[in-house]
């Protein structure tokens, strides 16, 4: 087995998100998927997961199988992203393992119509990584029994305990042994709110805690074993700022993918990974980054947390309660430093392109300049940085740009919005790029 | 082996209290540990650890052997907490694990009168797994040459080392393989200034570092292998409120216990992990929580950090050094967002009945609306927030409470101080509900 | 085998610099390589990398294998530090692993008079593991064939994906085992440049991520398999201050070594990790650490963040947004818990004699006692405050001093800059202080 070569498509998944599979008392228990399967552009995710666990109550989930079955017979061909339903299951509980695999065998009936266009299935609660093997073995069974190549069906993981966090780290050891499938591993998700409990963890507030380590634990077994980590849901459904920061936070750790609990969640998280269509200029004001005010030629600081006065023969310049006199040479450094750029689309096909055609040319490294002009109370600083480019920097940029070439690639259906977003021309550069 | 099924009695350790076994040069060598054996009520450790280790000088560890031996076998039966005294151990030093296995034969041996009352040995600077095993193995031998059953004593190891570490994550791999008793293993403690030492770490001061990775590690493996994770010995025992803050960052990375080297100690690391008698709201004000203070029915704030002035026509706030315009709807809105709720046990318990009556009368997910009057220089804002309770947040919040009856079952010496704290009504509540 | 007794002589590695190997279009291809192995004292690195990776364009690295050879041939004998000389290498190609294995061939000929100055090779982007055994292997090769005894060239790794970073993990469990050579390993590289590309980590800026979580795990497995950890590049060549500060947050994880690029970063690094020639206080000013200026007989504070009045029946005290009102002794107290102090190489070393002479009359634990004359805004307050050693103290201070006695030994080069340093007979008492 090569773990590199995944048998499932996508290398990037940006959103994951969860639809109660059945609801009591309501004409059409199907009605909320029937209403997400409708999703298109934006709005739809990369991934759609009829939820037939923790979002439907336990005695609906019987007809929250039949559901599912039944919805995406009906018009899975027409929904953009893939569709991996969450079946029950728990490491300490046999008869809802057993319900699970009923559950899959269910949903994939080709009696149904509904397998076609489902992709995977979705296994809550794992633990070690033999149980891992075990929900492994019902989906086999379940691709024999109807017929299926072995390992067609993807499989993807909730992580919600210390259990299964270990397990990770065993995934390239047990990957390609003769007795599992486990190749056909595609998402690791984490779930803090279960994984809080396992873990005994007391807030005050009853917040639930970062769990740093375990998101970097997730993104390095995804990248160890080419699979793909995904983050748990963002319980407060009000606050975007809020879900962009985290997703930001999320994507310096690897980690483009998390749970979207609404449409408005999907649309913040298909496109929070994407670069900004414009660039823009922060500064780092007494230990908070704040964006500049891009007033054309000039980029303008209006805060309070730093303050700039020409004092004739030299500049006082207080950030939070520290001063200092400066030259305006040591001015501009100083501005150099605590200055930096957020590069738009456009700008990283320029640097790229710009990288390409140097290295065909037989440099190894070129200088990329970033100049501009920064005012602060009034007074304007030309601020100009050198930044070497070499192989690595070019491949490290990389990232964004494959992210927005699989989107590419797997989405047509939001070619419109991104060529609204980008412009045409800076689209078609982009999916050339690189390769 | 189901390891979810220990045979150790505590699900929650709260305090590890160290006490020196033999002392040089005063008229009762074992004052010490005399003295620590008559402590009650939210003094007493719920694991108390007679030092024959680091805490004892090396040539007193003989006679402290026999120290323990003799003072538990006469008070021990009063004692309300666990007894696990701690003896010589080294991963490089086969004579010093020779000692320790001979302290141990001493301390247990029958014709001293102690066992009965020791729930197990506490094994410091292990290495690799198989140093633990080297551990257990000694621990079996005791078991069976003094006709008590296999396993009947719990081991605690210090984690003081990058092997042992490590080691933690091996846990699930070697615990139920026939030819070790690792089951017994019951408390995972981390040692940080020897850990600092092992892992050559250098601070200007000599401050010990934060080790967060080590004990998300610890509490991990705790999760995992049915153990309890607890943090090491916080050395400024004047700071109770450093103390608290370090209790409360543990509490929330799921490690509940920690080392305590004095009487104060202790008891502030019994009381941390329960839920206040009280309520209370914080407010994060640039960067910080601050507790707002309660006047009856306004909350009030009184630090410089956050100013509200009311302009007629909207209102201005200012957090730090940020200015916002807001209207009352914003303003409102703003203020739920930067304000928690810390709630009491009493609240706690009415959320987790309500939601219970909930569940039996069929409903899945109820809002539980928290709301007050927040005062910011003489102008009252009311606030109100809706927080959706289903089972995932009735189990996260089950944290605390199986803490509590964990207390409560296995401390009847505490329960006076309890029925202080809290009233008999709210300990009677408590202590059924989730049942 | 002992882990504990490596084949490698080093204990700490401060400086890991790199150099080109061949450059086209110059007169001497190998002028860098030529200058580097020129360098000596605080300017020599303890670990010189002729790079024939990265650093070298991939059309020249036949010519640079040549050049390293030749060079270190002509003048290695008289570099101070150790020579290890990178190869190409990739856990993905097989024609990448043989050519990295030519590489070394060539390299260690001894028809080229290179080998006897030449102490190992350093392996990039390995995987699993397994991969690193293969790289192993050819070294173990490269021994039989040209009559060295195996296990003595090192082999030193770059950690530049998730599946590497898992294998750390997996070192004890390998090494010593009858079919390989790992004993051999030296230093493991942090390489996060391309790391962040493995993981697929996305920042807004394209700056790279802190990645706490893999320098612990480095320096953990540094710690568990007897090797040395080493921080990758810092490629803001000019930001000293930002380098220093990198390694003091290195050093307090426990990794003492980092990757330079320039000789003004060797010299950075080399001075770094020793202690200071003067002492110096700290004041923790609202979340800041702020060092006390020095005026002899007071430590002056001259900042905004921390106010004092002495408002006759007690003082006012403002940090940041917080005041106090204090009596005399409340205010000694609180700014013996603000404040810290930075102890001198001639400090430590007083405490540390001081101590083993307490050790020698019998005494296990004795208090330090440290004294100042703080002072804000004109009002002057005297502060004491008194540290317990015990043996754990001891150790834990032994790790600045071990460096410094690594260095002694190992870099005869840097006696006089030691000398100049600290002083003569500092210097002395620090070689001798803990054996």
């Amino acid at each position: 087995m090569n773990i590199d070569k995944r048998l499932h498509d996508r290398k990037f998944v940006r959103t994951f998100f969860t639809t109660p599979t059945a609801e009591k008392g309501v004409d059409d228990s199907a009605k909320k998927l029937r209403s997400a399967i409708g999703l298109r552009g934006m709005q739809a995710p990369d991934v759609w997961v009829p939820d037939n666990e923790d979002a439907t109550a336990p005695n609906m989930r019987d007809e929250g199988a039949s559901n599912i079955a039944e919805v995406v017979a009906e018009d899975g061909a027409d929904f953009p992203g893939e569709i991996h339903p969450r079946v029950v299951w728990h490491r300490d509980s046999p008869a809802t393992r057993y319900k699970g695999f009923q559950h899959m065998l269910e949903i994939a009936d080709p009696e149904n119509g509904a397998i076609e266009h489902i992709d995977g299935f979705v296994i809550p609660e794992v633990g070690d990584i033999d149980d891992w093997k075990k929900a492994d073995e019902f989906i086999t069974i379940v691709e024999t029994e109807y017929g299926l190549e072995e390992g067609s069906l993807a499989m993807s993981v909730i992580i919600e305990g210390g259990a299964a966090e270990l397990a990770m780290g065993k995934l390239r050891d047990e990957m390609g042994k003769p007795d599992n499938n486990l190749e056909r591993l595609f998402l690791l998700v984490d779930g803090e709110v279960d994984y809080t409990k396992d873990m005994r963890a007391i807030t005050p507030t009853g917040a639930l805690p970062e769990w740093k380590e375990l998101r970097h634990n997730t993104s390095r077994a995804a990248s160890a074993a080419g699979a793909i980590s995904v983050d748990g849901p963002f319980d407060d459904i009000r606050d975007i700022e809020g879900y962009h920061d985290r997703i930001t936070a999320n994507n310096a750790m690897g980690m483009t993918g998390i749970w979207s609990l609404t449409p408005t969640q999907v649309v913040e998280a298909n496109k929070s990974p994407l670069p900004p269509e414009e660039g823009s200029w922060l500064i780092e004001a007494d230990g908070r980054e704040i964006e500049l005010d891009d007033e054309g030629d000039v980029q303008v600081y209006s805060g309070d947390r730093i303050e700039l006065e020409d004092e004739g023969d030299y500049y006082e310049l207080e950030i939070g309660s520290d001063e200092y006199e400066l030259s305006e040479e040591e001015l501009q450094e100083k501005l150099v430093d605590i200055t930096a750029y957020v590069p738009s689309m456009t700008d990283i096909v320029d640097s790229m392109e710009e990288f390409e055609a140097a290295k065909e040319a037989g440099k190894g490294a070129i200088a990329m300049t970033r100049s501009t002009t920064v005012s602060i109370d009034g007074i304007e600083v030309e601020i100009s940085s050198d930044r070497m480019w070499d192989e690595a920097t070019y491949q490290a940029m990389m990232a964004p740009i494959s992210l927005f070439q699989d989107v590419y690639e797997n989405r047509p259906d939001q070619h419109d919005d991104l060529a609204d977003l980008y412009g045409e021309d800076v689209v078609e550069r982009a999916i050339e790029v690189g390769n």
